[in-house]
């Protein structure tokens, strides 16, 4: 799938599952790549990648043959988003989107004047999107995290932003918003997934895409049911970890943990 | 569990399991030396990893703090074996040893004058080894792979070489060179396991550690069930993709593959 | 030491000596982390490190296993705070750090919400400290740089900063912030002097630790006898050249320099 | 030339020529450090280098011998500036500069106090310059580019900022600035050539430099010619591209493309 | 074309044009990869990469999608030959070979038992080949190097080999080794005429290709005219070098050197 | 000073000072290259760096601006000899020389025809040698380590070896080689003592350099005086480590250790 397939089925609400890469090793990305998911993120914020690490993550998922690369970027900065996108993505995720400011300011980091102040250089990108500054623009997807109260509270405002492909929800971020203890914490699931529910409707009401990051493809496929556009499998490092404490479990004869 | 602990385990023929590694990436080694296993070997023959990625991989495998590192070396060479444990590794498994010769000079290249013929640096390896030679020397293990129609056929001479504290299977190679058209060959599976009860019996007769690996924690299990001393789990790359490939299908409603 | 043991000691003020890396060489590090210091911080801002020397500085200072990883980030800012953070790091000493807001800041970038606003995904941190955030923050320090004349001005603001668990001199751009023309011109002696004095009085009447970076265990040793709570020795890059150039003197016979 | 000479003669409008590279490869850069161009730029913006790409780079360009290294940083922020010139830069080309507030903020990174806010600790950069505050600064040359509107409009403020050395066109985001559907749109090369003017007229008024970046020696030439007083020949993986190209139709006997 | 593709064609003898990379630069391998050459070869005898230089520039060019990556290996030595192909290299270009029996041996290195001896593991580049072996076989080229003058003396031997896939001439080896006081050396030039007719004849006379190292498009094109199967343009810093030299006197209005 | 000049002081036996590196920190290596010592040995035996450490290492030295690049290679072998060389060192080290006949093995991998068997590819060489081979090999050193008790037993042969520029004494080995328990052993110092001034004698005697290694400037200030023509101090991590415990102990009022 090209990135201006991709873009364009997002744009579309089209369903699409992805994978998460926190480390840097290319070979392995490569590998995830390669089998058939409809793009791999590479996160520059939480993930342990530097800039080497997100520039060879993308070259090793375009190897890989089947997925779109895209970067969770480290901030709302119009740096840290033309770096990612001059490095080869088909798109990024902006954490800590607060307000349709902030929204603005993302596809504003994303899109060439006239339609914003991206400085122009696509130096990886172009090999595969060509030059031009509109076609660029048109295979880019800017996609913007809901994870803190006061991106909740302005989720449908948001979501309204003119140029702004899609919301993302970040499951742990939010949870600690909402007065959870811990990721995950059961006492605030109602609260929980009302606001799952809140950013799906607003994102649909405005006619964009809603994604959420999962911890596995069950939690993938339930989000999808809800009502989810694109959701996330996370991730490398954890699953490896998962595979080898199970692994030796059964090895030890404890049966699996 | 220190390097010479886990020495004096193997020497003693007690029961170990550890974790194959064949990608560049110190994030995931230190967690899987986070996990318990006895040791994490990294492998410098087939895996992905230059001498880099050996040196800080056992670093990964030291800072995750419950696993000894070990390197599979990339051929029986007496460089490639002194760059391994100068590197801090714990020991070597040493590919395709073909004759108690074979054997011989790998034992010699792990051990100091007058015991072999080792150059003296062990640049990392002081951190935690000490300096004296034949306190190194005592805390290091060679392991000698049985996995050519030549080394099977020697296989009772090579585990009575003086100084070889194991031998280890490399089941796909071990499988081609028994006839079989690729690693698996159920064609061959009758003289497969023959051959590795030849090799476990052997290194019994000896009274050294028979290794060998294996793709998951239930064939570890049966192995050392059936008399082997130490089984690896393999590997990282594989393990990884086979969860990936996994959440793809169920997060598609596809069920498991 | 655990980092929450060494969080908790700086929060009572019990000295402390660390050490200071501004090389990417892991190798190295690992040593230093072997020596027996209370912390080896890695200098983002000034050092020659980019983002996988930090990462792999800090796996280095956890293999040698004496002391806990400290980072002095590139500046006062929640992405580059959080990098570091969730790297592994015991903690961040922040650099000119103007003001009482610049300090809450740098506090409310270390701490999960309520707290603050770090945002959740302690990827390499989660090894060492647990995945709870209230337990986090509880073992994360939080140093605030008093080096310019806006933050001596405004010491006594900062060190009363809640949440703020040190401040940290850079004698350096102390040094010119008060009208030296070069780090150490003798003309502003006494300024300066007075200066030390005053941001450790303020860090006393705070009931917070003091700490300041040193050219070598004599000077170190000083400020700990004046009233400092911990010292940094610097730097690896600066010592290494000082033993050399010694080293080739001695050899050519011509004394030490 | 030392980086004092270079930074000297572009002070006095003296012509130079430079090369730009996007990519991290030392080896290469050595190579175009050693052809006796007068500077030699990296481009953290656009360019595909991260961090120790720029720092690799910088000691290639001194290993090269002949030319001055300079750094296109990231963005016009005192921790890139900082990091670059602590690296060894001679001086950096500040991007995306809107205003003479922005080109007094770069200033201000570039100069240790009292004549700005530079911190203290060049730890590459003592290795040519010297360690005195005053020297340093006298040695590092400071770049404003205009390449935005914004930027257009005030050029003339801009090249009157108080210890600004030069200012630098960007040629594709000036073209897109100005209404061009692309860079090099000769729908607005009239406009494209006003505004060529109005910027090296407005240097020449304030008596900075007025550099531009070009594509190739012809361009660069006809620059210089035009009154610009350092043109950039860019860049390394264009050109190789374009040989490699060059080459391919030659052996296939399709002449040149 | 797939590695596949390629092998069966230069198998069958027909025309292919390469490029030759020295460096250790993935983002300018990716465009080589990219703009049609049937190969690029990367060169771990001479060129400036590592390990990780060969396995990156193997993704790299097949990211770039339309060549197929070959490495000339550091040695006839089974290891390196190993390390190259189970990095996904689609064949190995053998240095100093000088009789059959070491040309026999770089075949052996090359193909899974019973065919020959490489040792089972094909970590990435089961990615594109599939885990069979005689598959791997039947994609995976082995030439061989004639530049010395025991090679020259056995080239019909040489090409005689079963299993060798081609042969290919190290120009500037081959100077020196007729005698040459430098490659190129004019005084030489009959000899090395007489050299090269009686390579591609040998290989011609054999049924195999005879592949040639060349400098630019020109000398490409000449010697495939002159019965040459494959001819490799060589190499990237070199043109780089050329073509920044090129700019730089253009620049100053020189015209070209 | 060139590579040339120090070929011929070594050749013409003029002391000389050099300094070793075992760790990947072109950083530091710069600066060790920055500070007069004649020469810098990059350690690829016992170092703790790969390929690309040595690389870049040399480019580190070159960037210093004071000494040669020198690599003590991991092996007797042509491959490993030839990358040094291509990288650009001025000369190899070369260890467990045995015999003559390793001597002369030694000084052909170095060596172009018809003096020797070198292949032709200087790719860093040249950018300070020159491509003429004949000018190449006056200018590269080749020194044979004298640390096995064979190598001792044949000293005055391998002095007498053709084209050989020097002995290097390794002491830790020849310790060892000798009879003793560990490094140093004063139990064989006489005999050590004995073999030293038979090394020399015998270098003497057939007027090549005499060379060996020290650990710090005091000793090397020794042995120049006992007859040796050149002493390296070693090296970088182990003098850092001794810097770094010394400063802890004095800051910790421990005094010296």
């Amino acid at each position: 799938m090209s990135a201006a397939e991709f873009a364009r089925g997002i744009r579309e609400r089209r369903t699409a599952i992805g994978y998460w890469v926190v480390m840097d090793a290319p070979v392995a990305t490569e590998r995830l790549g390669h089998l058939g998911y409809d793009y791999v993120a590479l996160d520059a914020q939480h993930g342990l990648l530097g800039y080497s690490g997100i520039l060879n993550g993308l070259m090793a998922v375009d190897a890989g043959g089947t997925s779109v690369g895209m970067v969770r970027v480290e901030a709302n900065d119009p740096t840290a988003i033309g770096r990612a996108l001059d490095a080869g993505a088909g798109g990024v995720i902006v954490p800590m989107v607060d307000s349709a400011q902030d929204a603005a300011a993302a596809v504003s980091a994303c899109r060439y004047p006239p339609r914003g102040q991206r400085s122009y250089g696509p130096m990886r990108a172009m090999l595969r999107v060509g030059p031009r500054p509109a076609e660029s623009d048109a295979s880019t997807l800017v996609i913007a995290m809901i994870e803190t109260s006061r991106g909740l509270d302005s989720v449908e405002e948001i979501c309204a932003t003119p140029g702004l492909d899609g919301v993302y929800v970040g499951p742990s971020d939010l949870s600690l918003a909402i007065g959870g203890a811990y990721p995950g914490d059961p006492d605030v699931a109602e609260t929980f997934d009302a606001a799952l529910s809140r950013i799906s409707r607003a994102a649909a009401a405005s006619g964009i895409a809603a994604g959420i990051h999962t911890p596995n493809g069950e939690v993938a496929a339930r989000r999808l049911g809800e009502g989810y556009t694109f959701a996330t499998v996370a991730s490398d490092v954890v699953h490896l970890e998962q595979a080898a404490r199970h692994h030796l479990a059964v090895a030890r004869g404890e049966g699996d943990q």
